[in-house]
């Protein structure tokens, strides 16, 4: 039951922190023994309000302690807490809600306006509650009401009921390339496994010592679920809200005394800029989890060389709740001394795991061998990986539990996992196959590059051939063959892009490129002129 | 699944060493990747001589990689491993696998005079296995097979099956105090989760770069899940057999990097006795957690002080899995210093871990306060608390699932547990309770003394008063006016026992002080001559 994880904390670590920023509000500041009281508060509210055992609840919200207090309150009285993304499209937001079936809105003062445009898209929502007090509330013309004036006069205790561990707690969407969002449900069972799992010290190796920031979204994966790692480890939790510059992280680290955080690349690379500038330290930051995409190679040397950092890479998916694997050392890479120890901890998404089952297949279905070449389809298993969608008929799983995770990997003699490319993604060029990834990683590293998306290109011989578009930093004067030049010396011959194109990078609503949207953009257009590519 | 566990072992930390001492025979070494082989191949043989899910096989052996196999292949199988205690009498050997129905018994070579003298009255036994290569096979007269022999021919793979969850795993006896052993089933999913747990930082806090030396027995609640801890953790496993005497012990510490291990305090007492005569060093060894009974003062010091190990202490019954609580510190804790810090974690059973509630409560049932100083009966539950004794109709736990454990204890504002008695020797003297094990290890800190043992004795006008029995160290001269002495300054004044004797000291099969019979020795013929007592 996800009850007994707060109610724990609260128990054997009652005056451990939870610091949270806010929207326009001053931070706020409490312990897990309050913050079990005002998660008892919510609970009752939403019994008054009627919400009902497998009803759901959506929330539309940044990492604040009011989501985190939507965390355990709504699973606890056995509802379903849909954590909608406010980074997607209008229609794909509502999409998700109605999908979902939800019948309270809870939304950050920041999302007013998105939610007064969706509020009639939404016919099931009985109640809009702002996450705010009551003084700043604007109830909109959706007549919202204010979190803080609605649970404020409920008992600060509730008798967490228990029932069938497999009750849905968490309700997230993928955003696909293609096609509507899907959504994955998390029950109490999967959610309590994968966050003893995510403590454990080939993990994320929490302890009640550590002070967590967790930078990945709360709506996204459940932030990887530390929401409730921290509790079941003892760990103070701080909650940036939306603030990911680097003189916000900066000054949580720093006054916070943050541990351990985690989140995408780009904010790191943006609090290292700010350090650089500024000529601070890291403070008692000491572990740096990243995930979302690859771990740029400079930004992980800086902060383990210059600052003492430890970066560790993860690779996961909402289908697997989402921890698959985590980057971490054993005694066998330890052996190959400093230098290679690194090399494969910054070029690998990660080890083995207890509780997650890797398989990597040929098209035949056969595993391919261990190591670290041959590539293959990703299949995972496990008590938290994800057995169907959301209102789905078909199985998201074989019948033996397997999972296609949709990526091409390898996994090498030491347990390390390394994801070459989406399955859609790569290349097939005369029979072998080229990683878009790897050729992405290389461009990214070249001076003046900013974004750098490769895709395949229909070619008359090879079957498709790589076609590379480059963003570059603003300002940057940076040339194709500039970048041709770099690129062949980092990667195999024949997987050098055909063409090289300077352009505007489509992204995606969590920040990736957007490979749909740069085929439906390129890949048309350049098959039909096949010859000047060539040329190119 | 319990299968799973060492199947992730040999995936992820394949070349990972599995090292153990036997019995005449030189040193085994091998790791978990040849491991699982053997394990499938002893599964193999175990359906091969027709043990079938739900049949029950006893093991009576010590911490060897035999027994480590019989772990994983028996449960494998679906089938049920008895592990019973070779520290009981004939009678209740007998008794506990009769009890359990058993059908293979498995037993270490220096076992077979037991066997021999057990076999006529076992008669559900249908094979003897003697857990030796076939050269040092004796087969006595049971016609005993050599398990060397028996799974050679089997193939190294095994399809595990997936099944129930809760299906029976282990098979663990309390040597209760009275009447017959009491049999405990742990599932699949009960040992998985403890297992779990037991390895947060928070608990034991295993990490792959641990070599983890169990010295607690693996008949007795599986050596607290060490065998199921190490492998998810990734921990180099070093198992010492029956050798628990300092040179022994100081060997395989110092051999093979022992950096954590645990047991009861006698075997760490002659460790360290070993040490100071031999002047060597404790190696590599960064922590010993101990449980079973109270850890001398003086011994952890040393080894805090002297040899720079952390001392844990742990508490857990057979019927809790048994981890219950492990003393480990927290940012509270240092916050108050090193010396209050010490206090606690030293006289304290240790800190409430994720996964078992504790609940402390008065006669009537209500719980009392959080101070360190109020006791009750401390009640459990938990995914590994035992529900019902096996074979009995009656339940052990409560309809809320709280097993009373039989132990008076008192909870602090930190979240530690301490017990201070058991609830059957309490001792009740003028409506207010006196706690024997506060006496006890008060008196057993005093120079001379080697055990002390405290029951209650009938008073007219009390109730109850204390009595102490003492059995001096071979060749001390200690007198009960120096122990009174000695402990006028260590307990309250009225708790001080009215009589204090020497003589010999009873002990159960488990090396603790036997109040039973110290009960029948002395209670009656003292309470018969109450005046004298007063006068002694």
């Amino acid at each position: 039951m996800i009850s007994g994880i707060l109610s724990y904390a609260a128990s054997a670590h009652g005056s451990r922190e939870i610091v949270s920023r806010l929207i326009e509000e001053p931070l706020w500041r409490y312990d897990y023994d309050s913050c079990a009281a005002r998660v008892a508060k919510t609970a009752n509210m939403l019994l008054h309000l009627g919400v009902a055992p497998g009803d759901r609840v959506t929330s539309l919200a940044w990492n604040t302690h009011r989501h985190f207090e939507l965390f355990y309150a709504v699973p606890g009285i056995q509802a379903v807490l849909h954590t909608a993304n406010p980074r997607l499209h209008d229609d794909q937001i509502a999409y998700t809600i109605n999908h979902a079936g939800s019948v309270v809105l809870f939304f950050e003062r920041s999302f007013l306006d998105v939610v007064q445009r969706l509020a009639e898209r939404l016919p099931n929502i009985r109640h809009y509650i702002m996450l705010v007090d009551a003084a700043r509330l604007d109830p909109g013309n959706i007549a919202a009401q204010s979190y803080e004036d609605l649970i404020e006069t409920f008992p600060i205790e509730h008798c967490w009921r228990a029932f069938d561990e497999n009750s849905a707690a968490i309700l997230c969407y993928t955003s696909g390339t293609t096609g509507d969002p899907k959504g994955v449900l998390y029950s109490h069972r999967s959610v309590t496994l994968h966050a003893m799992a995510g403590g454990l010290s080939g993990a994320l190796a929490l302890s009640a010592f550590d002070c967590v920031m967790p930078c990945s979204s709360m709506y996204h994966g459940t932030a990887w679920g530390l929401p409730y790692m921290a509790p079941i480890n003892g760990c103070k939790l701080v909650l940036p809200c939306d603030r990911m510059d680097g003189t916000s992280l900066d000054e949580l680290i720093t006054q916070e005394g943050v541990t351990f955080s985690g989140g995408v690349p780009t904010i790191w690379t943006m609090y290292l800029a700010h350090l650089e500038q500024t000529g601070k330290s890291t403070g008692s930051l000491e572990r740096l989890v990243i995930g979302g995409s690859a771990v740029p190679r400079a930004m992980a040397e800086t902060f383990q060389q210059r600052y003492g950092v430890k970066v560790r890479q993860l690779w996961g998916m909402t289908e697997t709740s989402p921890l698959g694997v985590v980057a971490t050392p054993t005694p066998q890479l330890t052996e190959l001394g400093e230098e290679q120890r690194d090399e494969i901890l910054l070029t690998r998404q990660g080890r083995l795991q207890f509780g997650i089952e890797l398989k990597i297949v040929d098209d035949a279905g056969a595993e391919v061998a261990r190591d670290g070449q041959s590539a293959g389809r990703l299949l995972v298993r496990g008590p938290w990986v994800m057995e169907r969608y959301f209102k789905s008929d078909a199985p998201g799983a074989d019948a033996d539990g397997w999972l296609d995770t949709g990526d091409i990997a390898t996994l090498d003699c030491f347990g390390f996992l390394r994801i070459t490319d989406r399955a859609k993604d790569v290349i097939k060029s005369g029979g072998e196959w080229i990683s878009s990834i790897d050729i992405e990683n290389a461009a990214t590293a070249c001076p003046g590059v900013r974004f750098a998306g490769v895709i395949g290109i229909f070619h008359p011989k090879w079957e498709e051939r790589p076609l590379l578009v480059i963003e570059p930093h603003a300002g940057a004067a940076v040339t194709p063959d500039e970048i041709r030049a770099f690129l062949s010396e980092r990667i195999i011959r024949w997987w050098m892009p055909d063409n090289i194109l300077l352009g505007d990078m489509p992204l995606t609503a969590t920040g990736k490129v957007d490979k749909k949207r740069l085929r439906e953009i390129y890949a048309t257009s350049l098959a039909a002129n096949q010859g000047a590519i060539h040329a190119g």
